[in-house]
């Protein structure tokens, strides 16, 4: 029983600390492993240097249904044209709906100080107050990110619009190895 | 002793109904946390209300390689184009292929009561009877998810080609929940 | 204590084996459920039999920005065109920069004696040595595959241009059940 007793007590108490730290099924949320990005996009669709280009027009004038365009937009910290650029969103967009006013937009993001892009492709119904598109991927430092992208109109300015972008990005496996190895880890070295 | 054997008593005990509940490998499925939706899509290329547009002209007579559309197809519960609404899909199709009918097919789903879209992604070889198409993500209900559709062309309409879908919807950090981390809590409880 | 011996004995003992071969954070990689398949693609622009189709000219004679292209390329296990044929890409490019030559490129991969299609997406900086695409999904025996390919522009020849490419496609979910629930089995196993 001498040696028996240490081993258990050990094992029990090394147990103990996994307690508070694990998540119990419902508490579960994702944001130990969810990196958020915020931008403004400027999309200059008029003027001297437009950003976008309409490469095909469209085949309804209500809702402009079959429209397509290319953009390559700057962008910004802050809702100004001229504060900080943080990068460029480049793509481009298929109006395709006959009821509203929506597009599927296709779009990649470069970010100043972070290699590799991500990649946003999602319906944009974009007279809507408030959107959501999905991140399906990435390179780089956003290999394998999943997650979605926040964005609503926020003001005009000469020669287009301005679009504020709350990017969520998720990590499913940095989010296995905060959740579920440390468990093991602890549970393994008695 | 006294207050030994109880502590470990109980963590025996609590381990034991971890054992009849936890997937052994290779007995691994995904049905747990995959959701299947069903619906008919009525694809409207000719008639008074066509629901999809030529943007492009084909460049070969034979494969229609290089035609691009654009559509906005209504979804329902049955076969017929009257039967219950149950939303839309848009998107585009590109045929991009030398040698056979196919398309690459991007498109988002929009289904009455739920919030949110689901994106799919992939080839349409559209002549052969079972096609498979991939889910690269989603929005609002259908966040993070996976998986992929199977579809078949099922008869024609005056106007008209009407499809059903299968799309099978995976959300793995469900899974992770109900797999993987019910052990841990039951592990950790003592 | 003579029932109960035995039984703590068997767990502290059954926990032992998965000591050494449980990854610590810090040491997990995703090799152990990465695929990694390679192979040259052949853009033939020009030529006979060109794979590659110009569908939309270009609004800027710089970048090509607004161009959009349609392809059907040949895939082979060597350099050589001639070589033996291991699939077809196929897909589309949108010239989406202001600043320098890339391009959104939307591309299926089917390869023979395999069953389905890996889907990538992403921005190509065409003319950089290295460039990184995200693989966004798949379907078949590529069922929820993330990942992404590498490739790099390897020579030119009659027609067109070779370009090496590198996919590397994860399966999270295989991962989990090599890493994650062997552990389980032993722990629950006494």
């Amino acid at each position: 029983m001498k040696i028996f007793i240490p081993l258990v007590l050990t094992l029990v108490f090394a147990i103990a600390p996994a307690q508070s730290s694990l998540p119990k099924p419902g508490e579960l949320d994702l944001s130990k492993c969810t990196e958020v990005i915020r931008f403004y996009l400027h999309d200059q669709f008029n003027g001297s240097n437009p950003t976008t280009a309409i490469v095909l027009p469209p085949r309804n004038n209500e809702t402009l249904f079959g429209q397509v365009a290319i953009f390559d937009d700057k962008l910004t910290t802050e809702s100004s044209i001229n504060s900080k650029p943080v990068g460029r969103a480049k793509g481009f967009l298929v109006i395709d709906s006959l009821s509203k006013s929506s597009f599927l937009q296709s779009m990649t993001v470069e970010l100043e100080g972070r290699k590799g892009t991500i990649v946003l492709h999602g319906q944009n119904p974009f007279t809507e107050s408030r959107r959501e598109i999905a991140v399906v991927g990435g390179t780089g430092e956003f290999r394998n990110v999943q997650g979605y992208a926040l964005t609503s109109t926020t003001g005009a300015e000469p020669g287009g619009l301005i679009a504020i972008y709350e990017v969520h990005l998720v990590r499913f496996w940095e989010c296995i190895s905060k959740y579920i190895l440390p468990f093991h880890i602890v549970n393994s070295d008695p």
